[in-house]
């Protein structure tokens, strides 16, 4: 143990308990990485505080000896933004899980930042109410880390990303000092620091409380399951249905490998012969949502679907999600080994972004599997590979920063919601010109100016994007850095 | 003429043709106030760009000689953030008034910051789409206007304010960069600039183009008189509707000054021996918005209402609308002056709210008049008065502060849509403890480290709030500066 290791447990030992401090590598090693297992790395320790003054005496301590602190919530995140740093401190939030108020008149909740997504919906069914985005990994994430990720769901295309259904935060900063940010009205006056802090990935401060708006729950929902004989056909579809005026509550696309893993997974009924489905959720009042399904009917009566079936009762709905739910761990059992990405793009560009990427899977002779947020344009192509055939896991990386790439060209961008993290650094370099990404280090200073929280994530390094000669994209043209407009 | 502001001419004029320059005090005249005329300043000189490389030359020319710049739409603000400084350019964007491109697929407009923000709608209308956010002053007001201070209206209960309503934005830095922010898809990488430029009242940069989100014009539109014999049951009505799970288009309220002097002005049909009405706003589908009708009917039912009226007609709603849109010039005629306040609190405060209102405005002895929007808990309360007694205008001051500091203390906010401008730096002090104050600062630093764009606006300087010996509430409670938890 070198002695600033010593010195600094020692330090954490004046305030918090010895079992809210790990040190030995036996403990660190669940915390070597998060989602995407691709990364790892011990931290220095672990540090696991319970209240909100331990936590700025941690950030304190850390101040003072000049160590990185990487926050952490539920570890589910899938860009490695939760990837410890060899020299700094892992402060995992876990024991933040209380629900500390439900304002029932109010339609909100007060929450610490270790609460999973699901706990809240499921705290506030008795009031009538639910917490509308809904990540795939809502039984497991936590709320914290949602803000960190600016986390989405199903359910977003009607119900807006996490920072649409956030009222306030509690935010410590690098030095240890409580930040208010936000207010429990509709809007507030300064900069908008509330939708700064969301998805900044644990680099501009460590969130400590939530207060999240809650919704009534609808009377009804109904889910239309609607087949297609091709891919462009499905994707046309999608901004059909939005054209006309309808907000599905959700609105997913599965193309044929996926409905095949999935039904072959969960039995949901899919037509497996299929190109593509579409699940089209609708809620609301009990008349509203009848008309609202009869004008899906109307528009998908001139898109050439195959089939259109619905699901009134809740068992048959609660199917057909089943297997969308399911589609990602179906899917694992058809290789040994996948990667899923995750782009958004213009909704009018699916058919032809479906269709190239379609392409590159020939190109790259990997398959590739679509199940995605379709009414957002959000993305997440699943690269089917094995990690064991040498070079497979490089071709797929390649196939991922191309499909990325792609993205960007037609008006895009290289995440939609599991942020970048480690994995997309470079496609950063892609996707902002010098100049933006001297613009985020300028933010980043503005709350961290020793650069200690997180280092290392979510904004590369103007010397990395310059090492890689990246192309920055601007608008649909390629253009090297050096012939910038600036 | 001092020689430094002939230098600057001259270095203007190097790429500025002669009447793109005011300089002449009579051409500068018309500049020196925006829509809050208590404040005036005229500037050293008007610029009047009409390219993104004339601003780009403008701010490098005012960086290198180091003077303020301060940008200016249509100079409709309330707030004063477009009063100019004595010293700086006062930079006009209003010849930036072209619809550039209208993606009707995408549901976008890429519009110039001079645009009138109805214009854009009135363009959309043949391809049966709109522009959502509709600020009362929507005739005159400009889109780049509307981002600087975060717009809101009649509509933005449903359809969100202005920063959920633009996919990207095109920026000049203090140093004459231009950055791009945003996207054409959902979300974005990086911190959430785009909602950082938003409401930021011009202090961080020149917007110089506005990617808006365009909606499919509803199918059918209603709209609801709901008549109460006192304020209260009509603000805990504004609270069931919302509960109810149902979003109304717009939902707005009146007290009887306010009634009275809009049905004197243009006869709506409003009854004027009601204490309070309400108008409701409903659209979507035809069988929807019949259903979405039927059940604010019955959640009014409960809700003791003297009156329910449905406008199903086209010019019936018209009519409704007109006594609301005039309700500002309407009360005007009541009294020699009023001033405008803009608090919003949350929205189960606004029967309490309202009352203690009513009491303060016996305590100052002025009539205060309530227009505003309801559903929001966007309160727009009007203070009337008479400029030329004695005493008058600084006591509508005085009770204005005091509005202003009851929505801060039952949670709210000094602002709502109208920015804080010169007008509300005060109410600053009270809103932010010193740290959050300071974390503003920081950020403004980011941009525009040597402070040159619109200073003296939106964020007061910390000696400020401490010589104004500010109270700062936080959650309800009082607690000066120095004893501030930090």
């Amino acid at each position: 143990m070198n002695p600033s290791r010593h010195d600094l447990i020692r330090a954490l030992q004046a305030f918090l308990p010895d079992e809210a401090i790990l040190a030995d590598e036996e403990a660190l090693r669940p915390y070597e990485c998060d989602g995407l297992s691709a990364f790892k790395q011990l931290p220095l320790l672990v540090a696991m505080p319970e209240t909100v003054a331990q936590v700025q005496q941690v950030m304190r301590i850390c101040h003072q000896f000049q160590v990185p602190v990487v926050a952490r919530g539920a570890g589910t995140g899938l860009s490695a933004g939760a990837l410890p740093h060899s020299g700094g401190v892992l402060l995992s939030l876990a024991k933040f899980n209380r629900i500390l108020d439900i304002d029932v008149q109010a339609c909100t909740a007060r929450v610490q930042p270790g609460v999973r997504n699901l706990a809240i919906s499921q705290a506030v069914v008795p009031y009538g109410l639910f917490y509308a985005p809904d990540p795939s990994s809502q039984v497991a994430c936590s709320i914290g880390g949602n803000v960190a990720e600016n986390s989405g769901g199903v359910h977003c295309l009607k119900y807006g990303l996490t920072v649409h259904n956030v009222l306030k935060l509690e935010v410590i900063t690098a030095e240890g000092e409580l930040l208010t940010i936000g207010s429990d009205a509709l809007d507030s006056p300064g900069y908008d620091l509330l939708a700064l802090i969301h998805g900044s990935e644990g680099m501009l401060g460590i969130v400590v409380e939530v207060t999240v708006k809650l919704l009534p729950l609808p009377e009804a929902v109904r889910v239309l399951l609607v087949a297609f004989d091709s891919v462009e056909k499905a994707g046309q579809a999608v901004g059909d249905i939005i054209a006309a005026g309808i907000v599905p509550a959700g609105l997913e696309m599965m193309d044929n490998p996926a409905i095949r893993a999935a039904e072959d997974f969960a039995h949901a009924g899919y037509p497996t012969d299929a190109a593509a489905i579409l699940l089209c959720e609708i809620d609301g009042g009990l008349d509203e949502v009848a008309s609202q399904v009869a004008r899906v009917r109307g528009v998908l009566m001139q898109s050439d679907a195959t089939e259109v079936r619905l699901a009134v009762e809740e068992s048959d709905r609660q199917k057909l999600w089943k297997g969308r739910k399911s589609a990602f761990p179906a899917i694992g059992r058809l290789s040994p080994d996948y990667y899923c990405m995750d782009g958004t793009i213009p909704r009018k560009a699916l058919p032809q972004v479906l269709h190239q990427i379609s392409e590159l899977s020939k190109e790259f002779n990997l398959p590739v599997a679509n199940v995605f947020h379709a009414g957002d344009g959000n993305l997440h192509p699943l690269i089917l590979y094995d990690a064991g055939k040498p070079g497979e896991l490089h071709r797929a990386e390649q196939l991922g920063g191309r499909i990325l790439e792609l993205c960007v060209k037609v008006g895009g961008t290289i995440t939609g919601e599991h942020g970048v993290g480690v994995e997309k650094l470079d496609q950063m370099c892609v996707q902002f010109a010098p100049l933006e990404l001297a613009q985020f280090h300028a933010i980043k200073a503005a709350f961290d100016p020793e650069g200690l929280l997180n280092p290392g994530k979510a904004v590369p390094e103007l010397h990395r994007c310059a090492e890689l000669g990246a192309m920055h994209v601007h608008q649909g043209q390629l253009a090297h850095p050096e012939l910038e407009r600036f």
